[in-house]
């Protein structure tokens, strides 16, 4: 069973259909985003866009969504987001209330999540202004551009290009970089491409649930796929993304699919997921490599929770443990 | 929704029926052991049996196939197994031939596995010895009574005994505790025993998917249902090796189900488990509680991988990995 043709014949696992209930085992908030995630999912993934046309509606859709968000982030949150440009770059600059004044010189670079399709523009900022929040730390929020417009790699240029220039300002030491799925491979893939360029790498990295692997191997897309309330396929908009994103480049390329990149003296990381996670598997594999490597890395898992959903259940006990343990992480790492 | 009726009364995520291929993301050795069990699983699981009669022949049925792979484990990993017996208790010392001399002192205290039913006697040690193997330590594998004729509490007094002698030998700081499945849970239920106690604790522990939860309660115990290649099921089996083992007690008891034990101050712990395992989420759970009691806890998540499979495909890269990493652990917080 050394290759892929020896395994697609020997017989699968005939999994039945099942009826799976809210886990009594996670908060009542968590719960209750469950309960309303399976009453109206967040992203209506069963068909994939055919067109840039179709794209623009798609994602348009969803960023609607997210942007309902921002006001009540805003005051759950309390942040001033200061639009700006970086290397030519639109990123938004999160002041949060708290920001801890003894700690005024350090940064976090958040990449925001989506597919590489969605949550550009006013949409990217939830999970920056969640990190702010918990750190007390400011965040800058990078606004990569993105397909049908700009595909692979424009996005990761935009990274790179933000990133040489907050270390004219300030040492790689003060300064750790985040996101969560696409805007998670964002930065594994970024730091990929630093590594090949000599610049100094970030103090400390946190991928969370991060898309790692484009070509859909990953075994939690099919174990828990219609498990995860959020991402409930991979299927049909999932390869899509991905074709849409890599632009004709081999969905292999370790900048596309860092779970292949060599992971050799990056920086310490946290890795988050979840139980009933789509990417659960993207997560551990790319924690695996990472380890092996011998990287300090730490993986952190949560009982019943799906792709982001940290995020989307932002008032939950596990949201809050979710970017807590991310903000002491980086306190551990960070300088300056 | 607070209470579990009301969890009960939401929505249920219907899942479809799926089949599920050999994964392209594990090695060709986990492969082969996903397959193989595919066709013949490990222990027939459909029926619990209904008397003490009808356990005796379930567990010599399971126990057979375990000793089936004692002469192949003499060969693969050569030690010396001598019988034994420690406060009147049965233990195996397993002694192996690459003994690390610097570390000659040192002890591993190993619980077997086995729903608190099977692998006693002679079928107790196979992790034992792959943990031997790996670790170049001696280890004790404690061969603790079990129902049907010795409910709880007498496998945990037995571990306790055992403990209790072994610490006036030698201090605790020279010894690590560990175990898979049952004897994971028997691990945690020990040390939260043995802290009731104000008896000194192990230096280390690796319970590896850890049974924590005997209830039931665990999501992974429905998502994962059919999808783990070795405990395919919890409901007909599961329930009912809780039920004899409890013999009573309540099942919510943290002695025996150890997730809803207080884990402050316990020692540094190593958790291991897969994205297949049934108890994926008991691991996750007790990892959960031993972080939010202040715990130097780590968790090692492996890809496709079902309960206690490193030990079922022990010539896997995966199991090389497992038992590396638990030896390491070990290394680093064991003295003497």
């Amino acid at each position: 069973m050394d290759d892929a043709a020896a395994r697609d014949a020997a017989p699968s696992r005939q999994v039945p259909a099942r009826s799976l209930p809210i886990p009594r085992t996670v908060s009542a908030q968590l719960a209750r985003s469950i309960a309303a995630l399976t009453a109206a999912p967040a992203v209506p993934l069963s068909r994939a866009p055919a067109t840039a046309e179709e794209w623009r509606a798609f994602v348009a859709a969803n960023d609607a969504q997210t942007l309902a968000g921002v006001p009540i982030f805003a005051e759950r949150y309390p942040h001033v987001c200061a639009l700006g440009e970086i290397a030519g770059v639109t990123v938004r600059d999160i002041m949060p209330a708290n920001l801890d004044p003894s700690r005024a010189g350090q940064r976090l670079v958040h990449f925001h999540g989506g597919g590489y399709t969605m949550n550009g523009g006013e949409a990217s900022t939830s999970e920056a202004v969640l990190m702010a929040y918990y750190s007390g730390l400011r965040v800058i929020s990078v606004d990569y551009r993105m397909p049908p417009d700009h595909p692979f790699p424009a996005g990761l240029d935009d990274a790179v290009a933000v990133w040489g220039s907050l270390l004219a300002e300030r040492p790689a030491s003060a300064m750790a970089m985040l996101g969560t799925s696409a805007g998670g491979g964002l930065t594994l893939a970024t730091v990929l491409r630093l590594k090949a360029l000599g610049l100094p790498l970030p103090a400390a990295l946190a991928p969370s649930t991060p898309w790692t692997d484009l070509t859909g191997a990953s075994d939690s897309y099919r174990v828990n796929e219609g498990v995860d309330a959020i991402f409930t396929s991979f299927g049909g908009v999932g390869h899509a993304m991905a074709a849409l994103y890599a632009a004709g480049t081999s969905l292999n390329d370790p900048l596309i699919s860092p779970v292949n990149g060599d992971f050799t003296g990056f920086p310490p990381t946290i890795l988050t997921t979840g139980t009933r996670d789509l990417l659960l598997s993207d997560t551990v594999r790319a924690y695996r490599a990472m380890r092996a490597a011998g990287v300090d890395a730490r993986l952190e898992v949560h009982e019943g929770m799906s792709h982001a959903e940290y995020i989307y259940a932002d008032e939950s006990p596990e949201s809050a443990i979710v970017f807590g343990d991310i903000a002491a992480f980086f306190a551990e790492h960070l300088q300056g």
